[in-house]
């Protein structure tokens, strides 16, 4: 079956997102990471950071909190809580683009979303705490908490939400097709056999 | 750095053990499976049948019971549980063939057992239960048990004795540089991507 979505789901860190990037160039297929923030943004009416910050993460106090202030609002979010409208819309959004062709997906637990097609193929891309953290140095700055911190932090609520939604344990090997080690393979290799995957799966 | 020596580890019938034979085919070096087993039980004086019972399950009552019949026999355990004296000598074998040079070992915890030698590269194989069920009554024949309830059976066990004795969660992506799904990508694809890291890291 020739794979033609492909998910990218990535520890905070890891390089992930390059990965996914560097796929659909090579494959020359269009790539949503911001441009799905966006669309969700668009369909929910949250600001674009809103949805950044709250797509993938736990619902926690501050989300109810919102939940709450919106509950005045009839028909807009049908009762349910930020969170869960939130991850309501995600999944249309999700389904909607695998339905428009082929594209790489990164985040927002669209390997669970698309669990079912068989056109989807789900990697995990992931790293050691050393070589994450030294990255996100790099990319993001130094901010007031250990890099250490910063990523136990997102790692925890990326796994909280993954949980809460799919039911399933983030980083067990049996939800993906392929697990990609960025640290010890290197960025380009994991997005050159992804590629090879999806080549050769168009021959079969 | 060069990648020389290749664990696989993997699920009861996902053909982990084939793609392990093809890469040593493939890189031309030793291959340890039966032959590892063979070492075992020639160290510890056990039948090669009984360390490829135990060698991978839990410590379980069978066990302790053997253990409480060998306390008699000063020196031969040193006091250890027949599953503790069976994890010690395999470790030790298997840093000894570490040691000797280039090849693949399967199973036997050996991505543990390895984890601090930067030459090696680690890798997980599984697949889902219908593959592994087709693929276990075309191998090993039928049995009064469903392949369903002999692969959970086995998964089971190994998933105890890894937890057992290593303290980390089998299958999770995060102890492996790679984590292949024979069921999507075919026991010869996930042979050759191995193959293909193997030969990239000899560039480096």
């Amino acid at each position: 079956m020739e794979k033609k979505i492909i998910t990218i789901s990535r520890e905070f860190g890891s390089g992930g997102r390059t990965v996914g990037r560097m796929v659909a160039e090579k494959l020359g297929i269009p790539f949503y990471d911001k441009e799905l923030v966006d669309q969700i943004a668009l369909e929910t009416g949250f600001a674009p950071k809103f949805v950044e910050e709250h797509g993938e993460h736990s619902p926690g106090k501050s989300l109810f909190a919102y939940a709450f202030t919106s509950q005045g609002v009839p028909g807009v979010m049908n009762g349910l809580s930020t969170a869960d409208f939130l991850w309501n819309i995600q999944c249309s959004v999700i389904l909607q683009i695998a339905d428009k062709g082929p594209c790489v997906i990164v985040g927002r637990n669209a390997d669970y979303i698309l669990k079912d097609r068989p056109e989807a193929l789900h990697a995990y891309v992931f790293a050691d705490i050393p070589y994450r953290a030294e990255r996100i140095v790099r990319r993001y700055g130094e901010s007031d908490k250990s890099p250490e911190a910063r990523l136990h932090e997102k790692d925890k609520r990326r796994r909280v939400n993954y949980q809460h939604y799919t039911g399933r344990t983030w980083g067990q090997a049996q939800n993906y097709d392929i697990c990609l080690d960025t640290g010890v393979l290197g960025i380009e290799q994991c997005a050159d056999i992804i590629c090879s995957i999806v080549e050769k799966s168009k021959k079969e």
